[in-house]
């Protein structure tokens, strides 16, 4: 077990960085084996400050959907750094990634660069605001949109107007969304929901085709923008937009996470009726022309269109899951696998808080597998059979370990 | 003269990006004859697509600070990269650099680590919301402090509540000032200021030191932090804070642009008495703990921290100031010089409108010197006294033009 409050690192960090460590990444809220900090990353393994290395199953919360330091998207960074990143202006791949991101994603018709998912989940708030010259936006109950104080789950330092024009539903119900939409009347600028609930601590919950088709048929009729917040997802269910295969498109997209393997950026994806609005207002910051950043987004989209990367990666998803299904049989454990298996998540039956799903994550991670507990994982292409194999003996030995518990 | 619509990359941009280019880069808004797309950049120089060379006095609109490639960062990053960057957790580098910003900046005993100046001037104030449970925001009128519906100069698209709990001053008057914290009375959270008024569209104007000592008696006696946005003047003017030579420390300070020499990294901070408060907010991003951009802050802040630099800098402003000058008058124009030296900004004296200041700027643009008309300029440690010398000569050859029109 580690004590996060005693490491080297962790007892320098306490003194200059408020409560040691803050957002998403704070270890110590949800592991006792795993370490806060880390030195390097391969392909599916990070290397911990100890050396301690670990397959990895959280890819960086997402982002890394290539593998650490894959070597195509290193190459394109590595030639766009030696010619410059932070110009005054953008450099020529910005109009190649908005002409690859047109091409890849089933419903844009332009595309905005930007640098957190909130910043882009933000503007297509604020896009669609300036396109109806309304003002309520609709948010499932529990979803996460950012962490800025619109969307923020902690409400520390929000005021109450920060939300004035929010109303709520539950995903996957369409009778909610509608009774919200009535609230809202012909004042609906806009829904903004998930590919699928990916809530933390619960079960995720993959989206009704029938939900999602009648969210479009609503929008549609109220003249309220669809926008899809693929921050989380996209760029590794399904390049042309999370919802492509249930058939909805939406008005616009907010990415983030994967579209550059690691590399901080962000993008909002709209359609014709939306490039006015989105020109009219104000979405700028000091690095969101930055060229280093969509060198590696041109290299890492292609890579993923170009090779099987997309179809590994649900393979060694499934692989993962039916082998920790079969492993939770064999030593007495029901567990509930939810999610897509590029981003699963596992749980023990009956767990509501989490305890014994805890203890099993610690024991992997005391094994050398990196997972979390109650936020779902990402799988990456670098994630091998052979990986998945080496991921499940170390597992097997953790359900072993609980068992004896 | 550009057609900024006409060039082989504007005419393919304006098909996938909403207006060809959004934000305070759409060279358009600004120049006639410096291009939208950028090659490459090494030291003080900047290289446009057609292979034309400027001397670049916009530095990216601020970020590079020791001039484009600076080799001391650029070996930094590549060593960061070869280890990862986007990890499960943070990388060492992220203590190291928040120590360095402690033990740099005078009134930071915390820092905490973002993507944009927003990021950081929005974390400020939710910051000081959170410690004090109060709502009240002031903000000097014409300030940018950033591009969120809570502060973007364009309001496009922002309802009326993001706005709710803000009020405003007149910069350096502290009248107004005083008369904003009366009407705030015992709800004001914050007073956010710039170390100098750098608004866009006018001259700028020092801090009168009167007005900063009365701002933070102001804050002390309410029980309100005083946040310095030191966003866009940070790191050029003062290591330790911009208003450290004022002898006015502020509660929090927002931090980026130049913190890495143009990688994506903001920063907030603050005093021990916001610690607390600081570590109930929750401020996150899928990129705020990559290890690259923290890499390169460390090597930028070291490098202007033990070379002459920060003296460098200072120098060549002034060299460029006194040169301008000489020049006008020779020319028989009388120009207006104003703000800090590292981040000049020159107008024709009468021209409200910019209009002949424009002229000049297109006149400089055509020979190879990047200024902007109405935005200050920015100095690097990489422009030298032959650098300065270089681009005067060609200013001279500017005033000349217009002096012929």
């Amino acid at each position: 077990m580690i004590d996060h409050n005693d490491t080297a690192l962790t007892k320098r960090a306490r003194l200059v960085v408020p409560g040691g460590m803050y957002g998403h990444m704070n270890a110590r809220s949800f592991s006792a084996t795993l370490p806060q900090y880390m030195a390097s990353g391969d392909g599916c393994r990070i290397t911990d400050t100890d050396g301690n290395t670990y397959l990895d199953f959280m890819c960086g919360w997402g982002p890394v959907v290539l593998g650490h330091r894959n070597p195509a998207v290193q190459q394109a960074v590595s030639e766009q750094i030696a010619k410059g990143d932070c110009l005054n202006g953008a450099a020529p791949v910005m109009v190649e990634l908005a002409e690859l991101l047109v091409d890849t994603v089933a419903h844009a018709d332009w595309a905005m660069l930007a640098k957190n998912g909130t910043d882009a989940t933000t503007a297509c708030v604020t896009i669609a605001r300036a396109a109806t010259g309304r003002r309520k936006v609709l948010i499932a109950h529990g979803a996460y949109h950012g962490a800025v104080p619109w969307c923020t789950p902690v409400t520390a330092g929000v005021t109450r107007e920060d939300r004035a024009h929010l109303d709520y539903f539950e995903y996957n119900d369409l009778d909610s969304l509608r009774a919200a939409v009535d609230r809202a009347g012909d004042d609906l600028a806009a829904v903004i929901v998930c590919p699928f609930r990916h809530d933390v601590f619960r079960d995720q919950e993959l989206a009704d085709p029938l939900f999602a088709k009648g969210l479009r048929e609503l929008c549609d009729r109220a003249g309220a923008a669809l926008i899809l917040d693929d921050v989380r997802c996209g760029f590794r269910l399904d390049l042309a937009g999370s919802w492509e295969p249930l058939g909805v498109r939406p008005d616009l997209s907010a990415w983030s996470k994967a579209i550059a393997n690691g590399y901080a950026l962000a993008a909002v994806t709209g359609t014709d009726t939306l490039r006015e609005a989105a020109g009219s207002i104000y979405a700028t910051g000091s690095f969101w022309y930055s060229a280093v950043s969509m060198a590696a987004a041109l290299a890492t989209i292609r890579e993923l269109r170009d090779t099987d990367a997309m179809q590994r990666m649900f393979d060694s998803g499934q692989r993962l899951r039916d082998g920790l299904a079969a492993q939770a049989r064999a030593h007495g454990f029901e567990v509930v696998q939810t999610g897509p298996v590029q981003m699963p998540l596992l749980r023990f039956a009956g767990d509501d808080d989490f305890s014994q799903t805890r203890l099993w994550c610690d024991e992997a991670g005391a094994r050398g597998v990196y997972l979390h507990p109650y936020h779902n994982w990402f799988l990456s292409a670098a994630h091998t059979t052979a990986d998945i194999d080496d991921a499940l003996d170390r597992t097997d030995d953790a359900f072993a370990a609980l068992a004896r518990r």
